[in-house]
């Protein structure tokens, strides 16, 4: 199953659909929303890298002018949804080839009837090209006006980022628009092209800011007309002039069929390299091609100075900033997959280095601590007050920023992760060992010995379960610490042997003296961890003292613990949004026998909100309970993630796709279900746990430059 | 002088100016920004009671959509101050009519000229119409083309607050926009039409949300051409069919000469009642007659539910909202000068006594407590947090929605005032007597009894004087209490006697049981004031403790003293923002002596931050310098508050014009210079003491529904 399929249309869906229809090409995204508009609509086109200012969450990335713009009068009656009346309704996204599609036969308010269908597509082969193509079948005679635009007025929920610079006719099928945001001034153009040399002459209505191209043809009864409108794109980030780059892409293209081709091949290229398959189960096969598509038209493929945002380019939430998601969640898929984006995501975190290094020197720390939420500059942009859940007069303190010091450990985990599964040394020797050692460097300075204890502590910290702030020494933390810090020194040794070159060099930029090496060894082997002698291992100090609540209890519910016992008491409770425990050993899985994952995932399963904690849980713990053969368990996580936002299961997904779950159910079912494992020499090998229903799993991946296809049965 | 001259455009006073050359007509003002844009603008329109929701200010008057939009083009060249070369400008705001006129001799980048002239009024005798009349002389041929345009993408220093409702061509020459606000739902139509049956037939372009009439005119050297655009408005506040109400008005006009006709005797009324004259000085004449005319361009003629922002309708800053500056710096104006306004005004506060009520409940308390910041509802909007002046990830408290209570005291003193000064009975009666009898039994009951001392406190408050938070007994506070319970015991006795039936209905109303009366009594009787022999009245507890500083000390500055020292630090300072004992003596003038002013002039003088300080001191300062007979000290003070707006001596005056200041100011030159003394039994006096410089003082006031003419000349 390839088609993403809308049968009719309902109001009260549209933001959940907009996201869930998204197309994008890597360089952008354009929300589902309708060429015509809709009242109440979230329309959005996000362009990496465009930030701007904001108020609370520091900076945003803004919402593009309007590339989409199409009006459609019927005898001068206006094409929209929101009146006249919807006789058929069809809307189709083809993941194979990101082309959206959307055919509605509709009767407007004084009767003329006509099937109107809008493609689209975000060129893959030209990420600077956009394209749109609207027929109409009138079944009148008459005159059918379209209306083309490129809009500037767009905004982010109310927030405008958009000055208007300046516009053009630059002949008579094309126009020019160029605006700059408010704040930091970036520059971003796009051009419109109606080609077409036997379409009537376009009238041209040069309103500031929303340059329009008019064209009035006239309708017979049956005869389709077609309007292709092609879009060139660029900003400022790409060119000096955008707006004669923007001109040049969307002058190119010979036609539409040429451009859809030239798309439609980059993405076989694509799908080629990620093929998943699963026989018995089209819900779940939809589901992971579908977070496979959301996740690659996320993906930067030509620029390394942008991550991707916790709802990838989908949506205004989390406002384009990138979190831990994209290293623990979304990095392994490409890893694995597409390890040139890979790549550039890391290399994302390494031009963010001295952002990281301030932010650990103004806490008083050495080494690199990454921002929790990062944009362009890798700043830290957590917003620090947030409006309270209960009283808009009261603020409340988001404490992410200041105490969720893992997000070095994890950047540093997926450094080592690629660099294993590619054998990029050349990769690794310029840039990779750098963020493992900087940010083992910091962990080294963040550690605080015991004396009582006889260890070094990480105290204050958050770690991923968020229903608990000001802990210490989280187990995901410190485990995550001690091996960044192991690492470093290993890391450190590989280099000394391999790239004398540079271990010289690293040891002077970041000074690793003897002195400080050996502290190092001292704090990775003495870090605070508390496993009991069956192996169970205390979230952070004190858990387990905490109230304990049967979570059944509290059934059916539709709202997070957190919101049920309220910010403050929910630090009171054993209750997870996440399980921090299962999460460190599923990632060193090879350090935890299965009965220290058993006890583990024994106490901690109960304890966690599945439902409507973080929805970077339950692909997790789909793959802990794959370990723990509990495959009727997995599948029930697993497709709880895998509905996140096919299904809104969380009533959220209008805010953008839930990328980090996306990432997630690939690794549930490569690692859980597919069971691949994978050895440090580079040997491979599977040890599938398939549901019942499935009659088998295909998947394909790449280690160190050879494609590897899979095929597990059900036997 | 009547005439507000500039002789030269320069971009960098650009904001300053939009705000002075601002235009209204009590229902709305806009901005005196240019028809055809420039970049940077501050671009505005306010209408009377249009607020929608905002982060942090929690509502916001919106920024309506604009109605001035006209581009010229010249030979295909578009007109713009940011182009070609600007030979001759003048723009000219006469204030005895309202008539902004702008006049542009301009050469096009290619070499084009003509002079082009932009006139604009909000008619005064049609509130619900605005007129333009644009008007070219080419010194070329060719073709001018003019286009004009609703346009409803206005926003509020980057908040979007409309969504597109619906626009139409009603015909030929007139097109119709309307909008909505996205929170409050309020619907706000404008209608254009262009006039002119000889003009060549307009183009429509039917753009979405700036519907668009685009004129082509022969140009023939020397040859003026003409365009008249005139608006109607209306909104949802005003009819159910805002937009057909638009077209109505937009279509009643003959010609502009008609429209300006009406305008123009329309203001004639206006400026006779309150006269003013300075011969002898051209400064002080022309700011007492801007000041004027700016608040009676706010001054809602036919709305109770509004009150007059802190920057009027003139600008961004201070959301619209409205404060005590309303009632004890403008009012007075109003009250003896447009009386009918002055009502309107303090219905408002009437009108929200539910939500004043409400704000004293959830506190604890009984009666009235008015918003400090009040907008739409009465409800307290006053912003809770806002980022900090040193650190934008830090935030400020706000604290004077929480602790200025004189609020209620200031609009009872006002209802009191307009009484005092009409003899409005019928008002007082029905409206007035519930104000102060309401905020007297907030007094009381805010009232706290201190056994240690005997006397009645109240602690946690803070006083005009904002440098100073969290006060216990605060001069003003506590004698304009004081003032309000006395002053609401005296209500009831009036009422028993000539209104016994509103008497009984409001001693039920308001529960004025003998016990609470008795009460009342006893708190006017014992509230603490500290008063040494000498007169000097120490401005809180604990006042005369604080560190004292040498303002001169830290001269010059171009800074508040708050900026310098601090928030928090401020506190510690006996430095003012305004001086809170020198308020209540010039508003209970008849209960201090001389002597008792003067010691308090002498102490309260040099610790004030008269230049950066509250914009609403320096008047004051002016008018008790006079009763001092300090004339030379008053008239520097008194200038500096004249030069708040026309000379932005504060810097801020881009933000809206300072109402407060404004009032002042005509304060100070009647009751400080003029010396006028108003008896309780409605006999006037006065004691002029006029700067040296000046021949004469003129001005009219209206006093028990009779106009007096004051003519006091210097001998």
């Amino acid at each position: 199953m390839w088609t993403l399929t809308e049968n009719s249309f309902d109001p009260s869906s549209q933001h959940h659909k907009e996201t869930i229809f998204t197309i994008g090409n890597g360089y952008l995204s354009t929300r589902g929303a309708f060429e015509e508009g809709y009242p109440g609509e979230s329309r959005a086109t996000f362009v990496h890298g465009v930030f701007d200012d904001a108020p609370v969450v520091f900076t945003e990335l803004v919402n593009a002018p309007d590339w989409l713009s199409m009006q459609v009068l019927l005898n001068g009656e206006k094409f929209s949804l929101a009146s006249g009346e919807i006789l058929d309704y069809l809307r189709e996204l083809d993941l194979r080839t990101g082309l959206l599609t959307r055919r509605v036969r509709w009767q407007s308010p004084s009767g003329q009837v006509a099937t109107i269908q809008f493609e689209r597509f975000a060129s893959l082969a030209d990420q600077h090209l956009l394209a749109l193509r609207c027929q109409v079948w009138p079944e009148f005679d008459g005159q059918i006006e379209i209306r083309a635009a490129l809009n500037g007025h767009a905004d982010n929920q109310g927030l405008a980022h958009w000055n208007h610079v300046t516009q053009r006719q630059e002949n008579r099928d094309t126009v020019g628009l160029q605006t700059r945001t408010r704040s930091s001034g970036i520059h971003l153009a796009l051009a419109m092209r109606l080609p077409g040399t036997n379409s009537p002459e376009p009238d041209y209505w040069d309103t500031e800011n929303i340059p329009t191209l008019r064209q009035v043809f006239p309708a017979h009864n049956g005869q389709p007309i077609t309007l292709v409108k092609f879009v060139g794109i660029a900003t400022s980030r790409d060119t000096d002039q955008p707006l004669e780059k923007a001109l040049v892409h969307a002058a190119r293209p010979e036609s539409w069929e040429a451009a859809l081709e030239a798309h439609r091949q980059a993405w076989e290229q694509e799908w080629e390299r990620c093929e998943v398959s699963i026989e018995g189960d089209e819900e779940a096969e939809i589901a992971l091609r579908f977070s496979l598509f959301q996740l690659l038209i996320a993906a930067p493929r030509h620029d390394k100075r942008v991550n991707i945002g916790a709802k990838t380019l989908s949506g205004f939430g989390y406002r384009g900033h990138a979190f831990w998601d994209t290293e623990i969640f979304m990095l392994p898929v490409f890893t694995y997959t597409a390890p040139h984006i890979a790549r550039n995501l890391l290399d994302y975190r390494h031009l963010t280095l001295p952002a990281a290094r301030e932010k650990a020197r103004q806490a008083g720390f050495e080494g690199a601590w990454f921002a929790w939420e990062s944009a362009d500059t890798g700043e830290e942009v957590t917003p620090t007050w947030v409006p309270d859940f209960h009283d808009k007069k009261k603020l409340a303190r988001v404490w992410t920023g200041d105490l969720a010091i893992h997000i070095s450990a994890d950047v540093a985990y997926a450094a080592w992760q690629y660099w294993r599964a590619t054998g990029d040394d050349a990769w690794f020797t310029e840039s990779g060992a750098e963020l493992v050692l900087d940010t083992a460097k910091f962990f080294a300075s963040r550690a605080e010995w015991q004396p009582e204890r006889g260890c070094y502590a990480y105290s204050d910290v958050i770690g991923p379960d968020e229903y608990h702030d000001h802990n210490d020494n989280n187990a995901y933390t410190n485990r995550l610490a001690q091996w960044n810090i192991q690492t470093g020194l290993q890391t450190l040794n590989w280099l000394e042997k391999n790239q004398p070159e540079k271990a010289t060099e690293l040891a002077g930029t970041l000074d690793l003296t003897p002195e400080r090496l050996s502290k190092w060894q001292d704090v990775a082997e003495k870090i605070c961890l508390h496993i009991d002698p069956t192996g169970l291992i205390e979230q952070f100090d004190g858990f387990f003292a905490l109230k304990d609540v049967n979570l059944a209890d509290y059934e059916p519910r539709t709202k997070s613990m957190h919101e049920i016992f309220g910010v403050e008491a929910a630090n009171q409770y054993q209750v997870l949004k996440q399980p921090d425990v299962l999460m460190v050993q599923y990632l060193l899985h090879d350090e935890y026998t299965d009965e220290q994952i058993r006890v583990n995932y024994d106490y901690y399963t109960p304890r966690t909100d599945h439902t409507y904690g973080s929805s970077l849980g339950p692909s997790i713990q789909a793959i802990v309970a794959c370990l723990m053969g509990d495959v009727d368990e997995a599948y029930e996580h697993f497709i709880r993630a895998a509905r996140a936002d096919l299904r809104d299961v969380r009533g959220n997904a209008g805010d953008g796709i839930h990328a980090a779950s996306a990432g997630g159910i690939w690794q549930a079912l490569v690692f859980g279900f597919g069971g691949l494992r994978i050895h440090p020499d580079g040997q491979w090998e599977t040890h599938p746990r398939l549901p019942k229903h499935w009659k088998s799993l295909t998947f394909r991946f790449t280690l160190r430059g050879q494609q590897h296809l899979v095929r597990l049965e059900n036997r």
